[in-house]
């Protein structure tokens, strides 16, 4: 129901304006809702917990799977007061809800002058054009483990 | 020196096959240099952790973060065993090392059944394309924490 969705987004906004005034972090809050419950919570700790990792998004996916003691996320929804940046919209594929809902866009995020857009585009440009340069190092020996993987009878796989 | 970094590929390459051996996580393993000595480590610990943003490079970062006390990694370089999943990269964008180095390539790693080309393929199709939806909401609300964060004093800015 719309109305649901719309209480778990405010709830998701309202860290996220608790989180300004409070100084604590970034303007963003995150909640993940199952079976119609909010399950965990999540705001933008980057500067005080010196983990640059530490979105919204990230923490909630983190504490959600915490509480179901499962490293996926399905049959979750994950509400988010700002459209995910690369690193926590990677972060959901890997959760694996079902959907996410989302309230300012990353336009909006760019006019307050977060980078999201900016990694955005860099994700899609060849790597020797891209603000922080990457080399291919040993890609051979870097196999040996891709092979070990294919073949062992312990991985648990995700 | 091309030593040097062979040296410190070889150990995230090292961290990537004991972590399939022992069947802690995937194959997966990263290291963070700075002045020419590594400060931190990790490895993929998506499954044992009940954590899937613990990707070897992600973890990696946080405990660097750690060792410095800081949630930038200005002056680092990063050196993980396959190419960054769009989690990752962003990760490594908001942590600002100077550069990164890696072994693997997404497509190999697309080889052996892991998601990172599907993801990276996602992040550029519109919203209502994609595998996992996505649904704007209340994006007049949200705006609230922008505006906050957009005045406050307190901010501590990343």
């Amino acid at each position: 129901m719309l109305e649901d969705k719309k209480k778990f987004m405010l709830e998701a906004i309202k860290l996220s304006i608790d989180n300004v005034k409070s100084g604590k972090g970034g303007p963003f809050g995150a909640v993940v809702v199952k079976d119609g419950k909010i399950i965990a919570t999540g705001v933008n700790g980057v500067t005080t917990s010196n983990d640059p990792t530490a979105h919204a998004e990230v923490v909630a996916i983190r504490n959600a799977c915490k509480a179901l003691n499962s490293f996926q996320l399905t049959g979750c929804e994950i509400y988010t007061s700002c459209e995910p940046c690369p690193m926590c919209l990677g972060a959901i594929y890997w959760a694996r809800p079902d959907k996410w809902y989302y309230g300012n866009s990353k336009t909006d995020a760019a006019a307050i002058n977060f980078d999201d857009s900016f990694i955005y585009d860099e994700l899609v440009i060849p790597h020797d054009e891209r603000k922080i340069p990457a080399i291919q190092l040993m890609q051979e020996e870097a196999q040996e483990a891709f092979k070990l993987w294919a073949k062992s009878e312990i991985k648990i796989e995700y």
